[in-house]
């Protein structure tokens, strides 16, 4: 089973973890990989370059789009001076090469049907949809209104939050966590691993995302003025990030997980933030639960603990996950948050980050500035 | 007892009740009230001053101010051509007389302060803040941070919030409800009136509020690169609205209610959106709540049921809750959603509404289109 | 010629002009008349429904749109239960009759077709789209890029910018101004009466709108996600609204005007303002300025000189213009400065102003609060 | 004169110039310069904290902020692991030495009290306040209205626009340009230096910027709720960076400069856009435009001519200007645009620029992707 070995928990040192500090010049001097992208024109997909642009290890050597085929990257991504340009799926599909990387930032039932065939032609794949997530096949009929075309890979993908789980370095196909998932993860896996929740209660999960979250797609319902000064609920308790969330959580605990999820449109453009209410077993205190984070959490370089309620700006650009909880004492609920970038640790940011593991590199190379300072 | 007569509840009827159709011409013939408006230039205390001023049956004689004291009130308000300038408080209260009503929208100690003394003036009084909504003073020093000086009027003050709770014409001192108390009471009173919920578990309610919701407070926190682009909790489990919507709806079910409520700042001017999680009994639908809500809230003017999770955007302006609820089959939760805005019948709206019930009116006067249409 | 008798300058008093206080209870008692609004699901039309929904003299009898056909428009329109559902063009054409007034908020193209017909039918017409506003059929394939169906009609149009030029109550078509006309005619056209500007030297003209200034238009570019944080300039210097403007300010200046005008997306749903520059002639000082403006736009209810450059949000959901110019000395230009709410003044207000004008009813009815205060 | 020696202009190639591909390695090995940066907290100096993290040949020493004094700079700037902590202004001086550099983000009073006294314990300085931009002592009174109390400086400063303007390595004293100036100076100067407008007719510019160009204050105007949905003009023909962008200007085309411009204040936390209008000479197409902007700004990697208006998203975070400008034939005006980042390349990304030039670097250290890719 690789999806769920769970990583060792470490305590939270006070010093940058050793993977901060490893000499970037020695990454530096490494062999470059070569990465593809699929599905470059998506906000993920930009993002996918806009982080690769400067990592020190990787050259993307090709980007699919069919939307913008032919058009320069550099014409999309300013700061980056780049030739490249955008090219079909078709095209960059026959011209990958076997030793390569291939980041999916598709459709999940695209990532389906493609990762398979990247596979075979001696690929390794991230893929950042939820077509690989899942252990049970049965569920893609169920949340992603699908039949899953390759069953056999469910049990193969790793399911990429390193923090949580192992990410091998042989791995060949991992499955990079759903935006929402991530935070949600983030903020109850430490209540989980301590077993502080009342165990058989529900996990109630309110989540808030900004506008990037739905992709580029062009609704109505997503023009500037519809989502300018207005605030909705959406996909009520029937969210595709539902059963990834109770899966992962119940690979920590030991235990089936429930959740009620509830995503909520915010309008910004970017950033996520899940709220978290769950019972908590009776004389578990603020200061009980603020430990069972630090501990579970602590030594992860993109795992921070912050004091009060975190906020989504910080962490904008960012591969930061931020979490804060505690008990509210009157009904003994604890109230947990975890805020991300969506397109950060919640898509691009995350996939570097499994990118580097596969390649043996510190999990931070290209996430963190690279300077001395 | 005043506060919490429960009023009849009334079948959703297909056609606009009664009171919405009641010919307004009638209203305009009808003797004119004087209205003062303490804490003016607030932007509660502003919209109280936009919907009066196109009110057929009162006139705002004063708008205090001690900020923008001698200030045109068409400065700020530049739709209605008024001659009327912002005083200061003490001006304004020298100058009330018998029979006016007073609307105040000040800091709740500051009306703890003032209603008394209006009330001694002959005046009758509609306060925006908390200072009467609690039955019990020491709530007060819990949730407020003072020690309420005129305790004797919290069993006198009737609970504004009509659609549940009846509003005498003879009322002195009523306490207009809380904005995300309003939101969260709409959207759980049926679920309570209707016994549907799992009792003694506590109410989870994750508030959402734009940004006047905060006051006109001039903090580093609020600026505009701030708050743009972000999002946040704030007040986790120790909002002061939270005693508020516990007594309210435990008026309404009978039974002590406990409630987890968390605050969140949504980049946005105005709009409220409360999501509450609440286990049901088992085997209760998606239909029976729909029944319970159309049941309990059918035949207000102000309240609508909508087939889908509400959105902020169309009540803005307008003194609507339009709630939604459903079943989340899974964990046996449900899901209800109520949208208002802040300054409407979260603030401002909702006062007019009582001040019209103190004046014998049809509620909605003032608060819909008065054309024929 | 029809359309631009210029209308006689009032002097700026300091109360409210008289149309503004003839009782409306004597308008309540007039006929009421019957409109018909085509185009009605898109932001002008929908503004139509808003403010027609509080007129005491008009009822919209029927609400077209192919897009909505069918739906309740309070469902789209919650502050006003009625029971109008939104109806196809073709349907609401049939149904039209003698006597009523046929509001077009349509594309200029599907304008120019239907007004003719609506004329034969015996209504009368406000069009707010372009199709009746230039007097040369030559101009709508430079600036519109289609050939004028109904060229006999430009002569018989009427300008509807009543502050400026006459709407007779017997016209049978009125061209409802363009929203940056509106706010660039309003900024220059004191300049011009009073013979301040240097003749000849062209206009300069920066517009800033929001984005419902672009229609309900489902375009990538007008996604939130692309127009949240961004800012661009667009149809520079072939901005359509250009030969109106000229042909205005022509009509108020007795001579030939040539104007710059550049268009600017500002991230924000509802707003015009724009900025004017042009030279003065030397010595003309900001006093001079001031005075010339309050001279040509004294008098007017919804046209307000302000002491300082202009905001948009006051008058947001208004009718109102407000202006300020000033000289800068060391260039001797002026700087003039018009804020409107694009839907407002810039389209549906206006539409309305017009209507009053049509029906014989003061300008402001059912554009201002209808109270006593 | 140090200030404006023009920088040789060259041919715009297809590739990224040589300064872009110098291997960052070499950069590297190099030694490392210590800055220390005066006025960290504001909007600018977080600015240059942040692109100063990933800057291999610069270590960040000191940050002073008597605001944050004592606060850890991480808590502010998450994706940054350093130890560093805010420091008071007084502390921070007294631990400056020789050799260090200088980055000043401070207002131009207090830097142009601080800017000697560096000099003067052998630091080398980079002001990125208005208080060496002027060579005139006297406009100080007139524009920033205070005496400028260290005139001999102003000669030496050197104003660093360095696509337009020589900076010398051994440079002491670079006054970094103003966000608006840069912008306009930027879609200027090409024009001016090709002699294609009619000379001695003003420049008009009309400068929009996101808010934080105001700086980190805590006014009521600039609270959320008063900008959101809002837009309006400020310092009509008034604004401190006017003289700068003559100065700089008249350097360019060997003329004096008359510019009338105005700032608008847009409802958005980063970016500029300045929209140009000046006569050009008859029979100036915009064909010959472009070839001058490209001849101008070629060659340099952060000028960037893009075909059509530029918009401010795309240069968002980064250190780039993008320009267009076209001539509009009817009425022979140029209209010319130019987008940055206003922290960007209108403050900390320029002064990085700066930075790299005084030591000696490829000017685009730091503030470009270090990826192979």
């Amino acid at each position: 089973m690789g999806a769920f070995r769970t990583r060792g928990l470490r305590q939270l040192g006070g010093s940058p973890p050793q993977s901060l500090t490893k000499p970037i010049s020695d990454v530096r001097s490494a062999r470059v990989t070569e990465a593809v992208i699929f599905g470059a024109s998506g906000y993920s997909g930009l993002e996918l370059l806009d982080i690769l642009a400067g990592h020190p290890a990787v050259t993307v050597v090709a980007a699919s789009s069919d939307r913008w085929a032919g058009e320069m990257v550099a014409e999309r991504l300013r700061r980056w001076p780049t030739d490249l340009r955008f090219t079909s799926h078709a095209e960059v599909f026959e011209a990958t090469r076997e030793g390569q990387i291939a980041l999916l930032a598709m459709p999940a039932e695209a990532s389906a049907d493609l990762a398979p065939r990247l596979l075979d032609r001696g690929l390794r794949v991230i893929d950042l949809s939820g077509a690989f997530r899942l252990r049970d096949p049965a569920a893609y009929e169920e949340w992603y209104g699908f039949t899953h075309p390759a069953p056999a890979l469910l049990d193969e993908a790793v399911y990429g939050l390193p923090e949580l789980f192992e990410v091998p370095a042989d791995a060949r196909l991992v499955a990079n966590p759903g935006c929402y998932a991530t935070a949600t993860i983030a903020a109850c896996a430490p209540l989980m691993a301590h077993h502080l929740l009342v165990p058989g209660a529900p996990l109630v999960a309110d989540g808030k995302s900004g506008v990037t979250g739905a992709g580029r797609s062009t609704k109505d319902e997503l023009m500037f003025p519809e989502v300018q000064e207005n605030l909705r609920a959406y996909r009520v308790g029937r969210h595709q990030h539902t059963p990834e969330v109770e899966q992962a959580l119940a690979a920590v605990s030991g235990r089936p997980v429930r959740l009620c999820f509830t995503a909520h449109l915010i309008p910004m453009r970017r950033g996520i933030l899940v709220s978290v209410y769950a019972p908590v077993h009776r004389g578990v205190s603020s200061i009980e639960v603020e430990r069972a984070y630090k501990e579970t959490l602590g030594g992860h370089p993109f795992m921070a603990w912050v004091d009060r309620p975190p906020e989504t700006a910080p962490v904008r650009g960012t591969n930061f996950v931020e979490v804060h909880a505690r008990v509210e004492p009157r009904t003994q609920m604890v109230c947990a948050f975890a805020a991300i970038d969506n397109l950060g640790k919640g898509a691009a940011g995350q996939a570097v980050q499994n990118l580097n593991l596969l390649l043996g590199l510190p999990e931070a190379t290209g996430l963190l500035p690279a300077g001395d300072a």
